[in-house]
């Protein structure tokens, strides 16, 4: 399975872009081709870090590419991954709505990958994603039984984007706190522009869509920048039954950097795409973990089984 | 994918063939076509539960059989699997020896499976098999790093027959205690012949390859029948790196029962074998997690992903 490096770009900068540079980077079998940013950017205003990456508004300026990480908003993924699936180039996203959205989602791609001879992996992070797994991992052991999926504690992207929406609110940044069983508080931490009347601006984040069905409480701070830290956690349980075997306990937990994971996620998955999988489109339970690595099949099948 | 159900064949009938018994019974999309043992064995000499199930000397006699789940010892495997896959029934088994063995083996049944169109998936149970899709899950994770699998406290079969095996032992349990790193103590419990010199049969137990490596104590006890507990458990860590982010931290940890979680897990990879994958032979990471489970394609992405 020696081959010449896979040659990936990164299309959009963000907190996950920025760790997709680097775990390409740290990946013995991959090449960065280079940046793809939605507007031509002036050199002397690239970050440090780019100074020697080519970074361009179309990917055809990067010349061969193989898979494509989509790192941009979870919305502009149905528009954005086509264009690439289209040139033959697969893609890897992290879009992260669950149920028929996604659904949706690698039905289109689906569609269009086998037209075009392409590979998308859809919602590859870790919850869709690791967690899905994981999820259909132990149902698999245990077919009958509940599973709960506790997050955190830990910054939620949508949850932080959506209370800085709100009138009156400079910055804000949501915790996601686990009180278990699948249950969880939304600690909202807001930081208002002069003369913003924080009871309203309370009122307008718990009744929220995006808030109202969970226990929210609201705290005005001077600085959202000093409270910041994308660590992020996971406790999934599942208590079940094996054959007619009651009893069978389940849990696994992690504590992770957020978007560093994401992104080495995703860089797992581009090598899925270009290596192993048929051209359409797929979710991580439906890829084998082992075409997430690097190496050969028998030295993995000896150290890893 | 709606079909008739898949009939399965369950080869032995020791404590895993028990429990695979009631997991084929117990899966929505399956029936048991009957068990095999090696010799025929007399209608008034079954176990009550055997009463209305078909039990023959060679599987031809069960008409129709799309999976034989081999649960015969570790050492039968590379003999019985082939005779399955040449009449193009798939097979599933839990050899449960890791490195080159289980790749020997695998290779074996991948020749065989290709030229006669099936599907072997070897070494399925929970370890080798569900922790080594963990362990490449993780790999995926956070690429540089250590693993730890701890295993226990719970009976090592391998163990026990080993210490049972010698002179003056007439029953023997050998539990695995873990102490952490991947790291274990082995508690031998032995019940001795009349006469039997226990400090002669310590010195051959611990003297043993089984046991010559870790730190193994030996008790002699009045009665084995008295200590037997088919549980078990695993806690497996990885502390990594996921691109350049250091302190990555996942923890999986289960407590089951042994038999019934084997068995459960070879009836998942039944309708894999039997469904979704090509001819050949596999080993559980090599197979998509999404592929062990019944159900439509559809509401499995919807509700798991």
């Amino acid at each position: 399975m020696s081959h010449s490096p896979l040659r990936l770009a990164v299309v959009g900068y963000g907190n996950i872009g920025r760790s997709a540079v680097e775990a390409v980077q740290a990946a013995p079998d991959m090449a960065l081709a280079g940046v793809v940013r939605r507007a031509a950017t002036a050199p002397q205003s690239l970050p440090a870090e780019l100074a020697n990456i080519p970074v361009v508004a179309d990917v055809v300026q990067l010349g061969r590419v193989d898979v494509a990480l989509l790192c941009g908003p979870t919305r502009s993924i149905p528009e954005t991954a086509p264009l690439y699936l289209r040139q033959g180039i697969h893609t890897v996203d992290s879009f992260d709505i669950h149920g028929q959205k996604l659904w949706d989602l690698r039905q289109q791609l689906d569609a269009i990958g086998k037209q075009h001879n392409s590979v998308a992996v859809v919602s590859s992070g870790w919850d869709p994603g690791s967690d899905s797994v994981l999820r259909a991992l132990l149902l698999a052991l245990a077919p009958s039984g509940i599973t709960y999926t506790n997050f955190g504690p830990g910054m939620s992207m949508g949850h932080s984007v959506c209370a800085k929406s709100k009138p009156g609110v400079v910055d804000a940044l949501s915790m996601t706190i686990p009180t278990g069983t699948g249950v969880h508080r939304r600690m909202v931490y807001v930081e208002l522009a002069p003369g913003a009347d924080f009871a309203a601006v309370e009122q307008a984040i718990k009744t929220d869509d995006y808030f109202s069905n969970d226990d929210t409480r609201v705290f005005a701070v001077p600085s959202i920048a000093a409270l910041k830290d994308v660590g992020h956690g996971v406790s999934m349980q599942r208590k079940g039954v094996s054959g007619v075997t009651h009893n069978q306990l389940f849990e696994f937990r992690m504590t992770v950097n957020n978007p560093a994971l994401t992104a080495q996620i995703m860089v797992s998955c581009a090598r899925a795409a270009a290596l192993r999988l048929r051209p359409g489109a797929y979710t991580m339970p439906e890829i084998a973990p082992m075409d997430l690595l690097p190496g050969e099949r028998e030295h993995l099948v000896k150290t890893l089984v």
